[in-house]
């Protein structure tokens, strides 16, 4: 039998735990990645290495940067207001990219799944109540995803904040713009037809 | 606008350098490496890094190693009068999966392609004949892929050996095990029917 390469299968083996790759593709990223140059190589290991030096959490809002503070935390001309609730880092960059939103930005680091032992302690509801607590917060829209956790995690912060003088509002439910009635799920099209508008 | 975090950007434009990764993969791939453990991250880095310092060129058969000689061309168990030319390294470890085939290796590191200005000097054909020159090879086997540049060169070498007194072989062309004839191309199907067998 043919005796695999120790580093090769290694890299393989590295590569086919992200997320999406399977181990052929894995294994063909391996040969790539020694047929390249040997310098693409190296910036690529070395981009992983220094993403994971440089990149943390801006201690205000959650989300990802490489500075003391986030480039929205540390804007003030955006408005402070208002503050915007999402599940990931990542979906602060999604929300970016729609902008239509020019306030500020709160990551809970997951979301509320007794299923799977994750409870409100465990995501950062507590630095969220903190922020509010200082007042000028008028509005806090709630941007979980529309899934059954996101969807429970939305409603267990909207309780919360009942007591509070502050705006709790949801993102909008219904059909994907480019989407087709035809192909569209009978949940989301419930949903878009109970929050229709006049026009 | 939101200002994009420069080590986040560099790691998904590295990784979409990769094949069949796209830039929406690549930021993917990019928040995941920022959300596994950091020791998992270090991991695929050092992968790389160690891939490339560790492997090199079988100088014999041209095959990726990590010791002096490959595995094949130091294990003298092997039939060494029967050398199989493969285009690519990789294609030794498709061919050893088969477990049909129990000779030695010779990577050409390429093909011929006159359109892409590559010619018999710029593979690896002058150690092919210095390797038949020491004798003891009695077949060869030209394994280069069946499309247009792999045909070419297999005809190439083939012409070159005939002065030779070794036998000269190409791996036949036919359908797929677990094929379908419906779906089968009428290239491979000709070949099929030219290539036939009585049972």
């Amino acid at each position: 039998m043919y005796s695999t390469i120790e580093p090769i299968a290694r890299l393989s083996s590295q590569l086919a735990r992200l997320p999406g790759i399977g181990s052929k593709t894995a294994q063909r990223l391996a040969y790539h990645l020694l047929d390249v140059p040997s310098a693409q190589a190296t910036e690529l290991a070395d981009a992983i290495t220094k993403a994971r030096e440089l990149v943390h959490d801006c201690p205000i809002c959650g989300g990802y940067t490489d500075e003391s503070l986030c480039a929205i935390c540390a804007d003030t001309a955006r408005d402070a207001s208002s503050l915007c609730v999402v599940q990931d880092a990542r979906d602060i960059a999604a929300m970016e990219k729609s902008r239509e939103f020019n306030g500020k930005y709160h990551v809970l680091h997951g979301y509320i799944s007794p299923m799977d032992g994750i409870g409100p302690e465990d995501i950062r509801i507590e630095e969220l109540m903190e922020r509010l607590k200082q007042g000028n917060i008028l509005e806090v829209i709630l941007a979980t995803n529309p899934d059954v956790e996101g969807e429970a995690t939305a409603i267990y912060i909207s309780r919360l904040l009942k007591s509070l003088p502050v705006k709790v509002t949801r993102l909008a439910h219904g059909i994907p713009i480019g989407g087709n009635l035809e192909y569209t799920d009978e949940i989301t099209l419930a949903r878009a037809l109970a929050g229709r508008r006049e026009i």
